[in-house]
């Protein structure tokens, strides 16, 4: 049973028109990869075939992971997989959290993680070509090296992967600053259902020649192809970053201060993060070397980061930001990082909420987009409705683009909470006009409530692309697209 | 004629299996939209079925021009058209340089300048929705009322049209620090060939449902799609803007003068624009009132651009910049604005460089994109080239973007330039793997060059979502795709 995807069992049943691997896909496989790249001992699988929260797990117990480690490879793959028809799911590192990298039954994973080199990177342009195998973090330590940085930061990067960031179009931090990949990526070089490798791997910024395809590819979840390499802008690396956490008394003044930060930091602001008091205690409940970061405990907090080419500007414009805020009332407490370290250690009491929360039992993921007006109320609604049912209600997020973490925690699963949630969230969410998955995806979670935030005739065009490019419907089945 | 398309005159044939309008249809028409929104007098559709260089001119003197105002009626003009077979070429402020938005033959124009309401703003995340005929410059004012801006910019901000740029993914000024229009537009209405109408008109900055489809209409230049409404993201207004005109001796110079300024400039640095001393003269001899800018002529100009929130620190790092330019030698003299008059005339002398050049003659417009070591290298090899025919080859561009606009003026057309020219130019920038086109599109002008920028396996591609999304072919036919 997927746990916290009940309302997706129907649509999970296996496809009874596929064909299921056997012994002579495996030879073909074997004579085709490099030794030990086709694996089928269920010990070697067992990474590949559940996730990270162990919250969804392939429902068999015939399982193969194939690892190419290139184009043609990953082409010939999916040459045969079609004519076989035999289902495919595209795997990077694993990270995502609605279950779209993983089999439902007996789907073929091909990890990306063995095509992991730089292709190439250029000084002038600060354009990076990259397999899709290689890892967020690794990347952006190479790019450092000439003064520059992935547009994309992620709490999991030093786990996932370029190719799985486009085909999820993963989001995080940097966002606010940089821009999603739909705009950062240039180039995608992609290998379709059938085997056919369609190269869009521009390095070019301004490229107006035809259809941008590469976009199909940016954010359908392995559903349209694979992507085997990503060509992408990066920005120069800043030479001063600063951090800095406030308090504030009530969410009116979270607003207002988000408001002035974008006025009197502009250029310089590079993340506007949110948290509830909720979240930060179960930080500190679970580090318990850390301690309050404030005085006094603040119901909201906000955390602020510039980057920019000059450290006494940057200094100057957010010690200014802050002393107006206080005087303003917008901000009861805060502390500006007196250095890196201190920074560091600002910006980890957000990013761990998500491991502190799997550590506590069982989490209920929510990752939507509201309207600021609306962007708290939905976690004051959630936390009445569950406050009978004993569930820990916990909100972060990346305020500066609206996209609230709803978390919700229980020592284990609980089919109560479950049930007290969807379709609550998703709804609640679409009567504001909100989004039911700002940077998550789809996957295997949420398809069936896809119509709450695309109309029907969106929909339907969704499932003409897909037809188009996967008329086998052999990748990555079961996911993003509602069951007809 | 086409006279400077002779490459694609055998492709502009007309398609016979297209119906011609007759009385029915304009009758229909009629009663379906406002008093005047059908023009069929020869004195009325001339402004809409030649383009403002008056190079691309309907071939046809069957000519109609509808003026929708709703997205209903737009929808039901494409319904009625597609039953009958009738070609249409949707068209905004045609504003266009590659023919993409005036009929080829008989195709009815469908305008979308009478849709040019405001939807919304919101002032807190600064997401502005508009109709696909508003003026780009209108939206500006707009936006800027509330400490807003347009993340676009172009010389034709006057006249172009919302819908067309997004129609076109324009690119201009702007790109080099707030991206593409694939990253800032939220959202897009658009209306397929069938009368379907798309509602993607998301007002979210994350929104991971489903496939992104409003990326299909960005850019393919009306032959999807009519988009009918925009949701863009606008960044703030920065309070201080400032330039700087820079005299280079030589293009490495130039390079090094761009990488300095990325890395002392960082993120003020709103535009790196680059003319050579031709453009500047072919500016200076048609403004007679206007004056040589710097002491001394040289041969290579740098324009910058700073857009920040403190003038105190901008003009800082400006001057810091300046001077170190200066004293490592990559720049022989520079001047800064010392007010916004000042910025404004600098900034003019590159803006008029097209207004210059069309006033002089006939020109022959090159944009392409190509890598920064390639940049001038071009320039020098087409000026050596066309030598002996006494034509004036000027080169501009977004240098920031690796972005040139090489022009080639003669006082009329002259057959044996344009053969000097096509197919050399784009057949060089394929081979450096550069594009073809880096933001003036493909239209009439470039389908029999696609191949050098794009694969046969992308060409294909796009061919098979053309057919998907308009399979009797009316959206603006001859146009982007090669002809079979």
């Amino acid at each position: 049973m997927f746990r916290a995807a009940s309302s997706t069992a129907a649509a999970a049943a296996r496809d009874p028109s596929f064909a299921r691997w056997n012994e002579d896909d495996k030879r073909f496989f074997e004579e085709l990869l490099s030794p030990g790249a086709v694996l089928t001992a269920l010990d070697d699988t067992a990474p590949f075939t559940t996730d990270w929260l162990n919250k969804y797990k392939a429902q068999s117990a015939h399982q193969m992971v194939l690892r190419p480690k290139t184009t043609a490879q990953v082409s010939a793959i999916l040459r045969h997989c079609h004519a076989r028809r035999l289902p495919v799911v595209p795997q990077g590192g694993n990270t995502g959290l609605v279950g779209g990298s993983v089999p439902v039954h007996d789907e073929i994973v091909l990890s990306l993680g063995a095509m992991n080199q730089v292709v190439s990177f250029d000084e002038v342009s600060g354009i990076l070509v990259a397999e899709a195998g290689c890892v967020l973090e690794a990347l952006d330590n190479h790019v450092a090296r000439h003064g520059y940085m992935m547009p994309l930061d992620l709490g999991a990067k030093g786990t996932c992967q370029l190719g799985g960031n486009v085909a999820s179009n993963a989001g995080g931090l940097r966002l606010l600053r940089y821009g999603s990949l739909h705009g950062t990526v240039l180039g995608v070089e992609a290998v379709l259902a059938d085997g056919t490798v369609v190269d869009c791997l521009s390095t070019m910024r301004k490229d107006n020649t035809g259809y941008d395809l590469k976009q199909l590819f940016i954010g359908s979840e392995g559903t349209l192809g694979v992507v085997t390499k990503v060509s992408i802008l990066t920005p120069p690396r800043a030479a001063s970053v600063n951090v800095a956490l406030l308090g504030c008394e009530d969410f009116a003044a979270v607003q207002r201060a988000f408001v002035a930060a974008k006025r009197d930091l502009g250029e310089v602001l590079s993340a506007v993060e949110f948290m509830d008091r909720e979240a930060l205690d179960m930080v500190l409940r679970q580090q318990p070397q850390s301690r309050d970061p404030l005085e006094a405990p603040c119901p909201y907090y906000v955390l602020l980061e510039t980057a920019g080419s000059n450290a006494a500007h940057d200094m100057d414009k957010l010690e200014a930001y802050l002393e107006r805020a206080m005087d303003d009332g917008l901000v009861v407490d805060g502390t500006v990082a007196q250095d890196a370290q201190q920074a560091r250690k600002l910006f980890l009491l957000r990013e761990d909420i998500t491991l502190a929360l799997s550590a506590r039992g069982f989490v209920y993921k929510y990752d939507i987009s509201l309207p600021i007006a609306h962007y708290y109320e939905i976690v004051e609604q959630t936390r009445a409705r569950l406050a009978p049912l004993g569930a820990d209600v916990v909100a972060f997020g990346h305020l500066g683009d609206c996209n609230l973490h709803l978390n919700v925690s229980t020592p284990a699963y609980d089919a109560r909470v479950f049930q007290a949630l969807e379709p609550f969230v998703f709804e609640w969410t679409a009567n504001v006009r909100g989004s039911i998955s700002a940077e998550h995806g789809i996957g295997l979670h949420k398809p069936a409530f896809l119509h709450l935030s695309k109309s029907a005739s969106a929909i339907e065009l969704m499932r003409r692309m897909k037809q188009l490019l996967d008329p086998r419907g052999i990748l990555n089945p079961y996911k993003v697209l509602p069951a007809p």
